[in-house]
């Protein structure tokens, strides 16, 4: 496992910024699924960059399934798909290839590959591979939402200004992110999103960029998915929340808050409905305890990092020279990823949970009948 | 992958809380490791309850090892080691076994296993598994010892008290993790300790409990391990970290406070020193670039819950009766896990650490030859 | 994966020939499955030694259960199962623990393990660890019962002496299956069963030994189960079958005898019954086409070559002398191990299968509800 | 694992015989390694058809590479392979798309993927899918020939014709494999070679099919490498072997044939040379015990069955009308594909080689800079 995720479902990702084509094979789709296609594009446009707040390098992300795929259904064999570069600009790479980038992969990466990595864009470790990786996550988005889960994100903070917060109330919720994942901007409250998106175009007028905090949920989530122990649901979210570059931190529920709690008011107290079903009237657990969900909605924050590559001088090594340098990094860059990103938290957890849920019922258990959100 | 985890060095963990042992099978060691057995009964002693701020419920912890040990060396082939229970009160349980325990995986593992599971102090759930995971773990720490690789932490802070900062500088960070790794209760400034442990007495006094939060050090790690994407180093020690019971929150280096960074204070500068290595002047991204070390001392923060076992009233569900009820806790708890947690911590870190070392390296990299720390 | 197997149901075996104990963990059981612990014993019995055509090292194989079944019934988190050794005699391997026994482990063992193994018995190595494997099996076993699979096994033919062929018609085969299943020396033919036996007294008496061949069937399997390419059910079944000690050759169906038959006579023609189902009118592809069953028993043969432990004076290597030796093997062995490996065939065919139709299906496939044959 | 196989160096296959390519991701190669392309496209000439014992389908088999490759060397991060489908007539498989095909996977495609297979010329099931599965061996052929380990085959039999023994003398085998991977119909008596393709010919003209055993070799292996029980050498071969469409039997070392001797006639007899060495003076186990390499050379036979299309009336069912039907296959099929497998078993069994040395010494391991055989 390297850049190959699942144990039921796997995604092997595959590609660099500046080579020919980045792609990802599925190997574990059940037969019959009835991708919509356009739904894939969207999320794909989702995540592509939109107007000054992103980066100028624009990618149609047309996408070309090469396998697993015959009159308009998954056949149940690995579906391979790929994206083509069309727009890459390698020379501004050439210059500064021994001038490693602070904040990005650039030193770990020689250190890793002994400076056979295709250092251009920072290759395979390139923000652009998530693009395979949203597409991915769309397949898997369309299967839980055939089976009544739906997820959704805002951003809960950017550059330091914070949007709403997400209703309590699990119906409010779920329209909530039924609203959300129209938007390309994704935010409760639209005036502080006005507000982000000046932060960021600020932070670009300053050569800088900004990050923030996005936040998820996963309504519909039935009790009972996780497993003890290795494969906690919250493990199993986490480590492909922190595959996602520039994610920092995460954290389920109310989190690090819960750690100056108390038990008494940390605890989420357990009621029965007139129907019959068991809820918590908190949900300080995010949906999950003991590693398995617990029917409330899942919740959880991501820390996303300010775009390392910035305008403005930086200290730095050359590492071929191995003496100390200066670098002002050239190209198109984004003065923050976290709008972006925000489709990209989405999508691997979509990845994560079909894999969670094929472990206990199977690879049979996927469909894409039901009706969607 | 439920309690097993790992590629390379594969850890089995079985048991419950109350039946005859708990035990670990460890597949993939080196054979010929001399395995330091006390060092083990250390970390074991220094996960146990002591004194007031812990369980009252005495567990002698002492480790038999039934297989892949000959001689005073491993053998290469699997470790199983048992720890019996010897301790137990099961009969706190029969009473309430149908009354679902806020905060705790009572729902969850009855919707998972339809009533099956073993309830008795939480079962496979109970925080009594660690105990396993640490003799595993304290192995491993053993095996990155002799790689000159020491992981120590401390309570960063415990019902809402901080500890002190863990120092910037490599050599002091290490002076203080060994100072950490002998004590019991893991804390950089004494004073603070001892407002840690009368908060727990409050709790304790109020029949409530508190959390806390953890923060660990790897030091003397080599930069260029972990893999891209999905096996990044924070993938996989987040993934281990919220397999420990209680932890709902994980960050890496300045964490969630990189949500309010600019890229210009978050990316860490790059400096070579006079003997060639490089280094970085500040460390927010935590030793981790792109998912692999940059040899910087890995530093991560974890939050751990307050003990959801209070001695208050609950509301919860009779879940036989499917009917509200309350429910007031008796048996022997802890009004804090965060003291106890630390060494988990450790241990699991160390895990991780030596299932990616092997990645890079195969299993004939392990040894113990090296001078411990 | 080392001594660990399976993705779906993982069953990691642990254990050495004269360690205290041997066992096993299965960590995917689904919960609430009621095991036939006497069946598991009976199983055990029949892998033990029988009489003056085994060894004469007697074990009990009396289990423990350490986790994992509570209240009689599986509790969905992992099972650990002890066997105690009792009677080990480490003496006979101290005297010529340098001298590699030609035809064992002893020599691989010493370039893999650097010396460090435990070679008293063979160690891990030794077949004793087959006994926790034929628990595991067993408990597999009853599984596919509860869905109307039965596995047995013949021996085909033992020191060159054939058995009668296996009946063709699938209500006969099960009959025989059946019957088999009950026989301490699983013979169809009792007469040449006879032969075989006084064969193995006579090599005994030579201070010899002989092997065989095991002939399995898969009873009652529905079409549609293994993967494509690299987990076709042929795969999973020889990757089992051939981590058996002895194991040298695996065939399905008509196998090596394939290779001389024309396509017209190797290809099995297709029929439609009366009530609908398909089936073919010979079973040359032993119930597999392009890895997957097709609804025909499974058919496979496996070689078990003759026990390298014998009496007579063998050439070999002081391995810690560094040169040629005689070596003249004492203690207590088996004539033959063919008769008794026939249970262990059973078991990981077993485990193989219940791995695949939870991948298939989910753990929660798994029941032992069913009326066992 | 479905179409994807390897814990170190995972091999992702995918495609479809008449989709728009095929092809293979390999994730876990070492950075820096010098592919030989001309090499591969070697390699792939020889598993191609040529002539009238092969199929009329004719493919150019040009790989291109989408990722992984830089400047010439390995990037470390995953390489993805494509090869286009330029030859597909799919309307041969149109009007009987519903008429099983004996001996081939159609029926149990149906009853695993209820329909939605892509049903053309086989699917993914197709022995076309071998084509990338070849290339990635090649590279991992190259891999072990940098080590000094050389992988080589013949057809041992075909059409019931056997070619001459291989040699025993370990130099006079590596000599043997090489003249055999220069040939195109790899037999070392060219004589029994001219029978063979005449008997492939001959079945031809009968509109049938033949199938033969390859026997292959590998030199140059250090004792040690494999692992106990489940990761034996044999299990992990095996597995890839049963992979290979229409293989039916490996068989290691003398295989069944050891069914057949005395302990006193199969045990290989270890001796130690001038230099040290340690070697066996018979080859009975085929290079391994207990799972494990011994250092002499590896040898394991391999049946496959005669082609399953042939051009004779075959009894078959119709899968839509559900009744009788009889078949008469049209489009372009091989005689025999024994003569082209051969590069396959080669393939597969370096890919089976590779990972295990990972698991052993890491993925820094794998290097190309030793002098190719």
């Amino acid at each position: 496992m390297k850049s190959t995720f699942g144990k039921n479902l796997t995604v092997s990702l595959f590609g660099e910024s500046h080579g020919t084509a980045i792609g990802v094979v599925i190997d574990g789709l059940q037969a019959g699924l009835q991708l919509d296609l356009d739904g894939i594009s969207h999320r794909l446009a989702q995540r592509r960059a939109v107007g000054a707040i992103s980066t100028a390098r624009q990618e149609p992300d047309e996408i070309q399934i090469v396998s697993g795929f015959f009159n308009g259904r998954t056949t149940g064999t690995p579906l391979c798909l790929l994206i083509a570069n069309t727009s890459t600009r390698s020379r501004d790479y050439e210059r500064t290839k021994n001038l490693l980038r602070p904040g990005h992969a650039d030193y770990t990466a020689f250190m890793k590959y002994q400076g056979w990595q295709d250092y251009r864009g920072g290759g395979h470790f390139s923000g652009r591979l998530t693009a395979p990786l949203v597409a991915a996550g769309e397949i898997c988005r369309q299967i839980l939402a055939g089976h009544g889960i739906l997820i959704g994100s805002h951003l809960a903070e950017c550059a330091a200004i914070p949007d709403a917060y997400l209703p309590q109330d699990p119906a409010e919720l779920l329209a909530a992110m039924r609203r959300l994942n129209d938007l390309d901007f994704a935010v409760l409250d639209a005036a502080q999103g006005e507000k982000m998106q000046q932060a960021i175009l600020n932070a670009r007028a300053d050569g800088d960029s900004v990050g923030g905090i996005i936040e998820t949920a996963v309504c519909g989530m039935p009790a009972g998915i996780g497993e003890p122990f290795f494969n906690s649901l919250e493990s199993v979210l986490a480590h492909l929340l922190f595959s996602v570059p520039a994610v920092k931190g995460v954290e389920f529920g109310a989190g690090f808050a819960l750690a100056q709690l108390r038990g008494s008011q940390a605890n989420d107290p357990l009621r029965i409905a007139a129907d019959g079903h068991i809820y918590t009237t908190s949900n300080n657990n995010g949906g999950i305890n003991g590693g398995i969900s617990n029917g409330m909605p899942i919740i959880f924050r991501v820390a996303v990092k300010p775009t390392p590559s910035i305008y403005q001088a930086q200290q730095t090594v050359d590492f071929a020279a191995r003496e100390n340098a200066e670098l002002t990094i050239q190209g198109r860059h984004d003065p923050a990823i976290v709008h972006r990103a925000r489709v990209v938290i989405d999508s691997v957890t979509a990845i994560g949970l079909v894999d969670l849920f094929c472990e206990a019922y199977g690879t049979n258990w996927q469909t894409s009948d039901g009706e969607e959100y």
